[in-house]
């Protein structure tokens, strides 16, 4: 912990041994070495998401290119799409389904209040929606949706679902094969705790069959789900040069994954989450989602008015801990924590402390050791 | 030279302190210091491209990217562009303009033929095109077309031009200020001898009206230029992750540019090239590109008939050289030399003595030490 603590919702803190793999000498894309390392990172890709029965994908990007990448190949000029606006990056699959030509419909939700299952039956029973767009996680505010019955009743509409799970893949339960899913989409700099610059995609066959199945060309070369499918099936051939030390230090944050157990990484992550939950409601904070549905990777909550900035400034200059300010509409108003990637009890007991310290000296009546005090139970459960 | 050298054309062999600007501990999107690192970032593109005329765009993604970007940015459906194909990565922009709904015209030539200035006149005047594309150097197979006399037709004609120069800028001449181009698009990987992830463009300031004077709306988001732009003039704004890492190393590299002097850099890269293409020419080996359009970042050679794979081989697990097969139609013919980044007389003679010994003992009938021999002269000239 000599180093800058992020708890940011990502880029978060890397364990050595992934910004190792970083620092090896350059390899080439067309490398054995590297086209298998690659194919490693495929299967560990399918471990990630529990997905045997479609196919997974890793390509050069943010988690915004995957999103766009979803959207460009399944959704074809004047499809229906319904997109479940719970937040900032709800609205980035409105922006991304209006620019390639769908008409879009949004469901609406109030800030922290999750995706109701029955209003989207209602709205998806009136039309002929060809996908839903659906955010799992929220990084914006750290709302959790409800995406098992989400999906249930996509299906029964038949209709295509795409899943922005950039904030929960990993530290959020989620199984591909089970879930019924068609595209599920994540990115190395949250959960998965490697540096930015690849995004990770699950990816049903009835997706696929999707992609060829189109009455119109995919209108991208890089964002082109069919053609990168290939390059899963057969890594060697060359479409678009790798960002190949991102991909080898993902590797290494994959196999991290793997060692510790995906099961055993959600309890993880549910466990903090509860720890954090805790320190907070015995701070007086109030937490930006609805009770029930709050994430177990990131958490919005309210500050005391006008503190946002800084009790933002003081984490990070006086105990070098990194929170964010909210986004959008949000901002000035919330802070987020991401509790996510490598994050343990030790990391947690430094942010509820430092952050009781700076309510403190904002003259917040919050009682000495009362945060980390609230966390201790749910600590103690982590072994 | 213990690590293995990478004369592909591109990735390269990274510098040591490039390698380490990646491995510092992980900072957010939006801490200052990225931003601020990232602000010299961009002035240090202007240097690369002597751009000071117009806006300098650093965007996470390869080559590709920032061709694309270009593509989707400047044209709109139903545009005529006429494509320059003189090798493979000239057929890319051919499938780039098609898939965003360009009219597109074609211009082939030969393998290892320049693009005629005369054959582009002619055809620009006789019909009304909105864009050309361009490939300076075409990394398939070491030409170097005369892209100031391009330019100055396609101005000429009112024609936007858009120029791949992703294997020549920082080691082939280019002033974008004196050029008068629109787009010039580069990556990290190559010349510049960063790690692969990011992509630099220089736009003129008309190619930017162009963006917001379109009659449709781009149809991107992350490949919008026109939305990068408020990025490159503020770059705390949030559009996308950038992989941080990536563009961190690429600071550094860009730095070694500036340190080591534009001017210094593209003589120490002719010097070079005069030096492999003698060494080539003593061992009897013919270049692909034609005489006085040969690029001074990467050769292209025939090797003896059926013998491109034992040679490429030969020189990657004896000598530990990496050299580059031919791609499309040239697979198999042809071996690619990149002779770029920090590429010195050590690297290009360890290179021209193990390629000599390869082809003799191939029972090609060559002298020892006559390809190191021709070099030479060229290689005193580097101080």
């Amino acid at each position: 912990m000599t180093d800058e603590l992020l708890m940011i919702p990502g880029p978060t803190n890397l364990a050595h041994r992934v910004a190792e793999a970083m620092s090896k000498p350059q390899l080439g894309h067309l490398d054995p070495r590297f086209l298998e390392n690659f194919k490693e990172t495929l299967n560990l890709t399918r471990y990630l998401f529990v997905n045997y029965s479609g196919t997974p994908f890793v390509i050069s990007g943010s988690g915004t290119v995957g999103m766009e990448a979803s959207i460009v190949s399944l959704i074809e000029p004047g499809d229906k799409v319904l997109c479940l606006d719970t937040g900032y990056f709800g609205k980035r699959f409105v922006d991304l389904a209006t620019i390639h030509g769908a008409k879009v419909d949004v469901l609406n939700f109030e800030t922290g209040k999750h995706a109701d299952p029955s209003v989207v039956d209602e709205k998806l029973s009136r039309d002929n929606y060809k996908a839903i767009t659906i955010t799992h996680v929220e990084t914006s505010n750290g709302l959790s949706n409800p995406i098992k019955d989400l999906v249930k009743i996509a299906r029964k509409h038949d209709v295509y679902t795409i899943i922005d799970s950039v904030a929960a893949v990993g530290g959020c339960e989620l199984n591909f094969d089970q879930l019924g899913a068609d595209i599920v989409i994540t990115c190395s700099q949250k959960v998965i705790a490697a540096p930015p610059g690849a995004t990770l995609l699950a990816v049903s066959k009835r997706a696929l069959d999707a992609f060829e199945n189109r009455k119109t060309p995919i209108r991208s070369y890089y964002m082109n789900l069919a053609r990168w499918r290939k390059f899963m099936e057969e890594p060697g051939i060359y479409l678009a040069t790798p960002s190949i030390q991102i991909l080898l230090a993902l590797h290494e944050a994959l196999l991290m994954v793997k060692e510790e157990g995906l099961e055993n990484r959600w309890r993880r992550h549910r466990i903090i989450a509860d720890a954090i939950r805790a320190g907070l409601g015995a701070l007086n904070l109030s937490i930006v989602a609805e009770e029930g549905y709050r994430a177990n990777t990131v958490t919005g909550f309210y500050t005391p008015e006008g503190k946002a900035f800084d009790i933002c400034s003081m984490l990070r200059d006086r105990y070098k801990i990194h929170v964010a300010q909210g986004l959008g509409d949000l901002k000035g108003k919330i802070l987020r924590i991401g509790h996510f990637g490598n994050i343990t009890s030790k990391e947690t007991v430094a942010l509820l402390s430092a952050l009781e310290i700076s309510l403190r000296s904002f003259n917040v009546d919050v009682k000495r050791g009362s945060a980390v005090k609230a966390a201790m139970p749910y600590l103690e459960e982590l072994v």
